[in-house]
């Protein structure tokens, strides 16, 4: 399995966005919804291997983790606006302290960054990180965790949660990109290594 | 300067659709879009390098070529209505047989898609197909333009425009993508080339 876990540092909790304006309002959600794109979409099929993780961090009600589950999803249109409504309508759940689901292959929880973490400790975690070394050159198998921030890098605190997991630091070249970017570099690499 | 050429087989070129529904009543002209936002972002800037011309055929008004030019965007965001603002804000212009500025960086003329190819082949030309060879072992500068269709394959009329120029072939991949995830991993390659 391929796990990409992506922070929202402002992204809304609560729901209560419009979906015209997911860039201002819902606290630049756009970047988040444009990573749920990467993660899944293949030319004619979904990527059932992949799972993702977005925890939303801004808003009144955080934390919260919205779940996307490759093998599970129904529903997942390419456009910003369709996936972004599948995202309110998780954060628009009543939640107590367990998972829920939300719609096929979307779930949505309290957990914070840490406990989702916490949770993915055991498989091999990669950080993405302009400091690290090249993807090209940097081993690590197909049942793995990439963590990368939104727009933002991560915080001190979320830094430190990473780093005490050991993880394998890469970049993925020589520019600077976009997290919904990074991902699509990130995943042509494994198809590759796959069919090697 | 790196040039994309993409066709919008059934893209809006009236300008009569609405934000809310550009993967649908524009004739997924949400492709196109994200074609945009991946040509040009940068984490923290805009690649001044690149030139991007969507050659939109759908609608009672085609053929007509919206061209963005890195080096004078302005007011682009990365979220896909605001970029749909911008290319619906070019088919609003009235047209004569000249390009128009719509927008800072932003020009539409009434070209089709084998005018395009007519004006670009004078520069190396690459046309991103499945059944071509590996970009990784595939030869070519960096003053050069890359041709793919959106979510349908080129016509075979626009394919003969294409072959006619002797172009290069290449695949960005073992997995078949959607053209602006191709982009970015094309635009990655770059990035590694200038860099070595």
């Amino acid at each position: 399995m391929i796990r990409f876990v992506v922070t929202g540092h402002r992204a809304s909790t609560t729901g209560d966005f419009k979906l015209d304006d997911i860039a201002g309002g819902a606290g630049r959600l756009d970047i988040l919804v444009r990573c749920v794109n990467s993660a899944f979409f293949l030319s004619h099929s979904i990527r059932t291997d992949v799972e993702l993780f977005l925890v939303l961090e801004g808003g009144g009600d955080a934390p919260k983790t919205v779940r996307f589950c490759g093998k599970e999803l129904r529903y997942l249109n390419p456009d910003e606006r369709s996936t972004a409504s599948l995202i309110r309508n998780a954060l628009l759940k009543k939640l107590g302290s367990d998972e829920v689901r939300s719609s096929p292959g979307v779930y949505v929880s309290r957990r914070s960054f840490s406990d989702i973490v916490d949770h993915l400790k055991g498989s091999p975690i990669v950080y993405l990180k302009e400091d690290g070394t090249d993807i090209r050159g940097s081993k690590f198998g197909d049942d793995v965790t990439f963590i990368l921030g939104d727009d933002k890098d991560l915080t001190e605190d979320e830094e430190a949660a990473v780093m005490a997991c050991g993880p394998v630091k890469i970049n993925i070249g020589p520019q600077s990109l976009h997290a919904d970017h990074c991902m699509i570099v990130v995943l042509n690499e494994l198809d590759r290594r796959r069919n090697a």
